[in-house]
């Protein structure tokens, strides 16, 4: 089969085995999402080396363990646990030291014609959502997942930094909650999407007003920059949430989170039944951030294409 | 009056008159303690100019608006605030945007022979506690201020990260939690401190089994390799408490924040009314922290002693 495979430092559209189910579930991958973390994988974060690609939908082709799954339309948690430790006992194998992650940490991904995964980690998607919406579901779960880290409601003022396909989700899925939400970015044509869904919008360079008046702040333009305008635009004791995953070391004004006693709280992946709901109820505008889809046969220039500014979601069909 | 002052990227022993009350108390300084921030200041941090300090016992000998403080022996809450914004009316001007702070910001501080704070600042020595020990009201209070940031309970293991003053002061503080504290140090003479009060330490070099293992890590040696040691010992949504002010900006491995989902919580100054309560109690050993005792008229020597390894307190007689 067709795999977008970084090996040894390089990119590249390979001719792999299919893989077998093997006691997890086969999945025919429908269409796939290029997500900034493939960007930063292939620039060497996370050390990973194989088929990248974690957001996806499919249809299960095999599931020895769990039959009831054959021929369903599926989404996938990209945490497989060992199923032992105290976190995967408690139902927290995003956190099992031993996790594989897919396409990010020791399992192939989902820029593929299939795809492996253990039967738990998958959920049929509801008929109302459209393939090209149920590959938000990852990246949407992450984006509802700062609610779990956080508390917002609407007494809570947000900001989130950066226009980019990731703050564009936070800023709809907190405005969910009824929080005041401000989204701040650096292109107009981006900030519209948010803007056509009621959220409030600003450029960076107009904030010096708005200076120590938030809450809540998310980090989502993985830039330092966007960690130093977060600090500024908080108050003391203010949450700084850290979204971005980034590759290579930051640097930040320590002192300033001890005089300000603010709190930076890191979030990464969230659960996926919420984030279904939404998208089943139409709750958010994902058909917006989609920029481009190309056949996986056209990875590697849709890789390219995903690093470009004003270039939002890019989508890779089978 | 003598004071010891910061001007011009110099500090030096002056002779400035003394400060009349002019609406706030005037103190006679006993006693006062040199703290890591004294000395981060004469690095520019802060970029303060004037008479440096902030750890002080004194009497009071004048107080206009209260006649009550009047003969009486006092620590002071550092933190001076404008009274009127929506903080101060909260009763917090610890984080007053218009704050001056004791010989940190914008307001001569505590080495010299007189001091001025607003009466509302000066709290009352018990009987009981000794100058020597009421001198450590404030960093015992920014110690105990942990718990109001964090919960610690004997059910969270924590890690205290630095066997300075500040680290030893942290894990005496967090012990009284009944938690199992550990403190992680390079100094055996400044460990044994720690272990003579029952609380288990442990050298740098001898961590590799406990990594993952802690709910609570406290930063407290003020260097880049504390950070990054502490993420190594916190278990995933691990909090690690940032408690040393420094100068300059801080690597940071970002990226660990968000895939562990740690929160980093900064930690500055505490509420002195329990402190004090735990000075009256004997229930930690400051004693023991003291290093060198030297009269305020050498106080350009005090500072220097008070930056080499090994030296712990260095306090300024009158």
């Amino acid at each position: 089969m067709k795999a977008l495979r970084y090996e040894n430092s390089k990119l590249a559209l390979a001719e792999i085995p299919q893989p077998r189910a093997a006691g997890e579930a086969l999945v025919r991958v429908t269409l796939s999402g290029i997500c900034n973390t493939d960007v930063e994988i292939v620039r060497g974060y996370a050390g990973f080396q194989g088929t990248i690609g974690h957001e996806f939908v499919g249809v299960v082709e095999d599931a020895p363990s769990s039959e009831s799954l054959l021929g369903q339309r599926v989404v996938g948690e990209i945490n497989a646990g060992c199923g032992r430790c105290a976190l995967c006992l408690a139902g927290d194998s995003r956190h099992c030291p031993e996790r594989t992650v897919l396409g990010i940490v020791g399992r192939d991904g989902a820029h593929a014609e299939f795809l492996t995964l253990p039967a738990i980690n998958l959920l049929p998607v509801p008929e109302e959502v459209s393939d090209r919406a149920a590959v938000f579901a990852e990246p949407l779960a992450a984006a509802w997942g700062i609610t779990e880290r956080v508390r917002v409601t609407k007494e809570i003022s947000v900001v989130v930094i950066g226009d980019g396909k990731l703050g564009l989700l936070c800023a709809q899925a907190l405005a969910l909650t009824g929080a005041p939400a401000l989204l701040v970015g650096k292109h107009p044509e981006k900030l519209r999407i948010a803007a056509a869904r009621g959220i409030e919008t600003e450029t960076v360079d107009s904030l010096k007003a708005r200076e120590r008046t938030f809450d809540v702040a998310v980090e989502a333009s993985g830039a330092e920059s966007g960690f130093a305008l977060a600090l500024d635009l908080l108050k003391p004791r203010g949450v700084l949430v850290l979204k971005s995953t980034f590759h290579g070391a930051t640097n930040i004004n320590a002192a300033r989170i001890v005089v300000d006693e603010i709190s930076v709280v890191g979030s990464r992946c969230g659960r996926f039944a919420p984030a279904l709901e939404l998208l089943k109820e139409n709750a958010v505008d994902v058909e917006s951030l989609i920029s481009e889809e190309y056949s996986l046969a056209d990875g590697v220039h849709a890789m390219s294409r995903a690093t470009m500014s004003g270039v939002l979601k890019v989508l890779l069909r089978r």
